[in-house]
């Protein structure tokens, strides 16, 4: 397990009986940290001509945001339904009940850009391959998926199955 | 008006008739503006012994994040009710039609940190104060607050008198 894992706060039962959460927000707040698992990131990711980071709101905002400004790329954010205010592409995917809908600008990315995707957490995968699809709907190329936190019980990588994957924390079951 | 606000698009009625919407996608999107965004309140608050982020949900997560780890300062998360793990303070605050209310963790700031406030946009200012109300319930200090465009014919500074406010681009009117 990497270090920087002591900074995660478990919390039982939420957000319902029998859920472990990882609360990202203890690590978020200690500046060594913080800059810590940007740096990671940085340095896997800061020689493979990436243009734009493509991140999901909203907790994946925070070390995209900052990873964007690092590696001297663009930021575009992926949205649910009804938040962006121009012309967008929508993919929905599947909840535990029901479903729900992301967008992206139709303008955000130019054909070909070389684009890293980027959450706080990898669970089941479905939202992240619904942004995935969502970057290759604007032509942009999917160069990496890459998460802070990943919970390799519930294989989100095998439904990212194609794509270069990575993740700084693993937790290998509940 | 700053250079910048030629990265912003202008989107006329939305999210409702008579509103324009200023658009920041199009400024994050662009690598030197995003960049040119961030470093200017890098410089602007690097001498100021910041050590905590303070950012509410979701947009102002993107160039906070950023600002943090260049400032080498913590990321503390405002967010909106019932998205915070651990325990909370709450501050409700007005919208058009209703009440809204943010969350702050308890444990997010130590007694007396200074603290920076970061939203993308200053409106009436409602949530920002209600923002700031959280920062001093944890015991923070307000050291500034601080956003990428202010819409100044709201007299939004008129609801933060008395915290430095700062803001990069300027709307005087609609």
């Amino acid at each position: 397990m990497h270090e920087l894992a002591r900074h995660i706060r478990n919390i039982p039962d939420f957000p319902k009986k029998g859920i472990v959460f990882r609360d990202i927000t203890t690590l978020l707040k200690e500046p060594t940290a913080f800059k810590k698992a940007v740096d990671i990131l940085y340095e896997r990711y800061r020689d493979k001509g990436i243009s734009k980071i493509v991140c999901v709101e909203a907790r994946g905002f925070i070390l995209g945001g900052a990873l964007a400004a690092q590696l001297g790329a663009g930021f575009v954010p992926i949205r649910k339904k009804g938040k962006l205010p121009a012309e967008t592409y929508k993919e929905e995917y599947q909840l535990e009940y029901g479903i729900d809908t992301v967008e992206i600008h139709k303008d955000a990315i130019v054909r070909g850009e070389r684009c890293l995707l980027h959450d706080d957490l990898l669970a089941t995968g479905g939202t992240m391959l619904a942004c995935a699809n969502l970057v290759k709907k604007v032509g942009g190329e999917v160069a990496g998926i890459c998460f802070l936190i990943e919970l390799s019980f519930l294989n989100g990588r095998e439904k990212l199955k194609g794509f270069d994957v990575h993740s700084i924390i693993q937790y290998e079951s509940e």
